[in-house]
């Protein structure tokens, strides 16, 4: 594979991120002229406990409107996917909202529950609501490829999903929770630090009664499955999980895994303690503003493709940065090589 | 312009540098709904003079080749203009090859010369070279609008075209020449040191002779139009002066100015110097990886769309950033409003 790169008709990596892209395509596909067919996306929406501790300066209504909007085709997300061809979908795994009539006819409907639970108090979903989410995130990856998809991306819309992201962040890679914890939506610094203070409660009972520590990337072997699903369960929500699912299952059927910013960032960690194969499926789409994404990214040793600025969520990153890897397939396939080009072989 | 943006439906600067871009669209199109018709790349190729010199790692034959291998399909920059329905148009302004028969008849003939003099002795081209020059890229520029092109970008190919580059950037923005020559596509250190000193020969003669000094990118009022013009010509390639015809009749025409890498970016700074408004008309498509790139963009506060390692030349960088600026413009046009989607409006 790098063989045929470097020979293509350029200066031996002249395409920069272009021919990593391409290489990593042809790993995961186990073939020289890699293909990118029938892409989808799938959005997942659910409300969370914790949005009833103020953690979020939008109100919990927004989700269930926005996944209404999703349906109408008026949000972003819908217009990335109409400009880069993805199929969309959108999942109910948990709004607080029975979607009803015609608004609802577009929204697929898996709900779990009316939300989560409050982790500040409880683990935000049981054993079954966790498995179910993973399952449904499985079932959901299955359906593109089973079209013909083999590069998926995914989205979220959760009022406070920040919050569970944090965790994770500051569990799964032993980074001060300090850091992980950042304005999400347009929080000021008041209600920032309100916000570190209800997770920090939260966090240290957490671990107090599980007695489970933080772990470094690295220290994969180190957190068992077990409690690696613990975590993911006590403060995720089921978008999130569902997520989750989505992209172990995903890898496994060999398909790409384009990852949006902050949310979706740490769903892929997540899913990498469960799996860490599930990274070499990984492309990282959008570096986001979310103060601690660049960390989170930076300790996962990913470097994403595009950094616009970008924090609407709806995993409109992973949907934009869509054309690169189109380039980098194309680098592959339409490029002509030295030899047949008749060209002196330059550096 | 703002007010619309604001109340699209997402929080406020969401998007980030898509809308950003939006506005920067809508004010050069003078509308709230701004459009792109028709995107064109113009591709000029050109020898130097300078290239005697051994301060490039590439042979002077490349570029005819490379003029040759545009006009049959097979290089990186074809296979990115079909991918974003780019119409290309390859122009000999000064190649140092007859191209003839069947290979040449995609390459549109305008040769002023075959190649520059070389600037080590002499200035590169005269007054009226410089004046046909200006006026091919003009040309080529309208023949785009009059198809109804409205988003035009610009490429180059001439082997040892860093080193003008470099010189415009010393003159045109004040920074120590050391900080502006780099590798080219490949030079090794000892080449690079060998490059510097080439130039900084050029260089200090050019100053003893003219009495022109180094101004800085705020100092425009400074620097005559005649200066910057002896500047251009007496150092630049056939294809860079073609350019920045083409970039001062494209914004003179109300054309969004695509701009590419290093080469080009160095083409938009000297083409302000004639005329400062082009600037407005510019986004900057790529930072490339030639180490003086960023330093020439912060200087001209300029803030590239994308960051992918790309150091082809031939305009990639340009071309490749081409989906986010129509992800502005359908941001502008597709999105529903707070008003219309009734959604609570958050922040």
């Amino acid at each position: 594979m790098q063989e045929k790169i470097d020979n293509l008709n350029k200066p031996k990596g002249s395409l920069g991120r272009l021919e990593s892209l391409a290489l990593q395509l042809g790993l995961i596909q186990h073939s020289l002229s890699p293909e990118l067919h029938h892409p989808c996306h799938v959005l997942f929406g659910a409300d969370h406990g914790i949005e009833r501790e103020n953690v979020s300066i939008s109100p919990r209504e927004i989700t269930w409107q926005q996944m209404l909007n999703f349906g109408r085709g008026g949000a972003g997300i819908n217009m990335f996917c109409r400009q880069h061809g993805f199929k969309l979908r959108v999942v109910d795994v948990g709004v607080d909202y029975d979607f009803e009539g015609d608004g609802g006819k577009h929204i697929i409907n898996r709900k779990i529950a009316r939300g989560t639970h409050n982790f500040l108090h409880e683990a935000a979903m049981s054993e079954s609501e966790f498995d179910k989410a993973i399952a449904i995130g499985a079932e959901m990856a299955e359906a593109c490829y089973n079209e013909g998809c083999n590069v998926i991306s995914f989205g979220e819309m959760g009022i406070a999903n920040t919050s569970p992201s944090s965790v994770w962040m500051h569990l799964f890679l032993d980074i001060p929770l300090e850091q992980c914890v950042g304005a999400g939506a347009g929080l000021n610094s008041e209600g920032k630090k309100h916000k570190f203070q209800v997770i920090k409660e939260a966090v240290d009972k957490f671990m107090a009664e599980s007695g489970i520590k933080p772990r470094t990337f690295s220290e994969h072997s180190v957190m068992s499955v077990d409690e690696a699903k613990t975590i993911i369960r006590y403060f995720g929500g089921f978008e999130m999980v569902a997520a989750i699912g989505g992209m172990l299952r995903a890898a496994e059927l060999g398909m790409v895994v384009l990852v949006d910013g902050f949310i979706m960032t740490a769903c892929m960690l997540a899913a990498s303690r469960i799996s860490p194969e599930v990274m070499d499926y990984a492309v990282f789409g959008h570096k986001g503003d979310e103060s601690g994404h660049s960390m989170m990214l930076d300790a996962m040793n990913a470097a994403p493709l595009l950094s616009l600025g970008l924090r609407l969520g709806e995993g409109t990153g992973a949907v934009c940065a869509y054309p690169i890897l189109q380039s980098a397939v194309n680098m592959m396939n339409e490029m002509d090589n030295f030899a047949h080009a008749e060209i002196t072989k330059y550096f």
